[in-house]
């Protein structure tokens, strides 16, 4: 039998868990600073749910992991937060609107596995359902500003409209039924290239002189301000242009938001202002967090008699921990490898040991003790092992007095103390 | 389509997940009091991990939602997250013993549905890998009781040890290879009573004299200390009646911990102590933690050369989650349906509310604001809807006077303040 997790999922062990969590921490601090209550749908949705025609769209399910129940319903894990979140409002349509909240779990792709893709990965997703105004879009942007001025990252939070890119695909020509599809293919424009993305929208039947003006629209050059007028000048009429107009209104004096007018995103879903964020500062490939709107998927469940606007981020959990981990190594910070702050090292005392460790967790410091009575040495060992800051030290010669040694692990110094001083030394 | 999660499973909507949530945090706390550092493995498994010969076995087996990734490779989700670990441990043999882990997440079963029965449902595991000895058995107590002390639930702890249930067996002649299948039916005393008992272990080739005879044994009454005794008369050279002696040594003055001679548990995996928690007070009828020693898993896992004692407990987040809510409910205490602490609602004076919103979030309170341009009466009936106990009116009088008017919801009083104040108010 091979050990090992399935093909393109991880093992955390504390090291690595210490940390995610950390970032975990810091996410719903800020996503509750910002009003977002918390929601929890399951791991496994109903394939027909998944697969419904407004969710994530054909390329997303072919990477979707399928399963059936013991009667035969077909099933599949999510491969993202946002359908299971339509699913839900879908099911509960006079929830109070707007309806704002946050999520944060695992969710599967059975895709190629190369470097940094995972089969199984966390997003961390906010929503707002129920408004469709440039304020709330803003918040978004504020409130990925705030995360990452937290985690003290520099990033770059680019902005673009899909009503936007579709009106300009109009004035170029582009006819409205190959939008959609030459949207998806505008996206690879950092992977492919301009020629590259050419070619592919000519083969998608786009006329040449239009996917040219077009993409000589989108590559729009100058500060936010140039090519948002640039942009406007041709399409002053586009509700996209105005909203944008309206959201950077809302966020002065942020020039590390941009507007890059080629922006698509991959996913089908999105109707209106969309959000890719990168970290500049320490450098890194993928995006960091990206979302938008999605106006019309909610609606779409619910047979499209109502409109339910929606806008929302996902940030990732595993870029955002990789840089983080990057910058502690590099700071030299040691890694966390237990939660443990002090461990009692007894010497002949076990039953005197658990009493000591019992005080000091009563206290609320983390407290291990030697469980399987190991020699001093050993038990110092095993302190350093796990990184674990002070050791108490707990002898006859102390114990006569009253009294237990503390240990500094990073110093090797030793004090004298009563318990209660060891635990306000400790606390 | 229907609109639904898929049968069994169930979303948390915030005044659900809060509350588990807040459960969470609790035990996350007590576990790192006692030194268990965070693992995190994935939720799907190699099916052949999970069926190996030495895991869950087969009554578990049959719930196990199976899949394949596009490899073909055979998975299946976790239905339970101690076989994870041992897999964990055997990738990584030489780790410093005692590991000490806890791990908080989804494991799944695709059993029937009944009532407070889920397909998807939370496990909150700690685990001590590598000691075996009566502290490490005892230490698991400890931690059940400050758990249940912290919720202020009235628990009883029930305990046993299934090397004394063989003991036991051996000595009222139920033949060895009879004793482990024999020990899954004891296991189901409460439910089928003595006479069902007795007849399924005849049925399974059990001579009715020994069933009766080991029965007896098993039904012995009296204090735990006196059963203690009783039961040592019977097996005076067993190492389980030994091991349970020295553990409640660790227990003085603890009543609610039980000595429960026909306690069994399900899993195949246990060889020595077994816990069961289940709460008297608020009554519940399923135990609310559980779990024992299971020495040779990961042993047997790595081919059986080391040995890998281990122990751990289980707490069920489901019923402790029913239970706190239930007496909250009876005590009246509203359920938490949002995290907003303070709804800003502007009156015609939208980016100012924005300004003011930034304010509250950067000093620490949760705040929401009114997205959508809303009337101040509206704006009232949503802060009701979610109970946000506080709204912050911004009116164009308050603005010139540099003021705020932060209104109590619960008491409708009004005061006007400067943004300082109310942000000191709040804090």
């Amino acid at each position: 039998m091979k050990l090992q997790p399935p093909r393109g999922m991880r093992d955390f062990p504390p090291e690595e868990k210490l940390l995610r969590d950390e970032v975990i921490a810091l996410l719903k601090d800020v996503f509750e600073r910002y009003g977002f209550s918390p929601l929890e749908t399951p791991v496994v949705e109903r394939w027909e749910v998944l697969a419904a025609k407004y969710a994530g769209g054909e390329e997303i399910l072919k990477e979707t992991f399928r399963l059936k129940d013991r009667g035969g319903r077909e099933l599949a894990l999510r491969y993202e937060l946002t359908t299971p979140l339509a699913r839900f409002i879908g099911m509960h349509p006079t929830i109070k609107r707007p309806f704002k909240r946050y999520q944060i779990g695992p969710v599967f792709r059975d895709g190629p596995i190369k470097t940094g893709r995972y089969r199984e990965f966390y997003q961390c997703d906010v929503d707002t359902v129920g408004v469709h105004s440039p304020l709330a879009d803003a918040e978004f942007v504020l409130l990925a500003l705030d995360v990452f001025d937290r985690l003290g990252f520099q990033i770059e939070i680019r902005v673009n409209h899909r009503q936007l890119l579709k009106d300009l695909a109009t004035v170029a020509g582009v006819p409205p039924e190959l939008q959609d599809t030459a949207i998806l293919t505008v996206d690879k424009l950092e992977k492919i290239g301009r020629e590259g993305v050419r070619q592919e929208l000519i083969e998608k039947g786009v006329a040449p002189e239009s996917a040219d003006r077009w993409l000589d629209i989108l590559s729009v050059e100058g500060s936010t301000p140039e090519a948002l007028e640039a942009i406007r000048r041709e399409v002053p009429e586009s509700e996209g242009i105005r909203e944008l107009l309206a959201m950077f209104e809302h966020l002065p004096g942020r020039p590390e938001v941009r507007f890059v007018p080629s922006l698509a995103r991959g996913l089908a879903y999105y109707t209106g202002v969309i959000y890719e964020v990168y970290s500049v500062d320490p450098p890194f490939d993928s995006s960091v967090a990206a979302g938008g709107r999605w106006d019309d998927l909610i609606g779409n469940f619910l047979g499209g008699r109502e409109k339910y606007p929606a806008v929302g981020l996902s940030f990732g959990l595993e870029p955002i921990t990789e840089l983080l981990k990057g910058r502690r190594d590099q700071e030299g910070t040691p890694r966390r490898r237990s939660v443990t702050r002090v461990y009692v090292a007894p010497i002949a005392l076990q039953k005197e040991a658990l009493k000591v460790a019992q005080t000091l967790r009563a206290a609320g410091i983390p407290t291990d003790l030697d469980l399987a009575g190991k020699g001093i040495s050993e038990n110092l060992r095993y302190a350093n092992a796990y990184g674990i800051p002070y050791v108490l030290i707990l002898g006859p010669e102390e114990h006569r007095q009253g009294k237990v040694k503390l240990r500094d692990m990073q110093t090797g110094e030793e004090e004298l103390l009563t318990l209660d001083e060891a635990v306000e030394r400790l606390t």
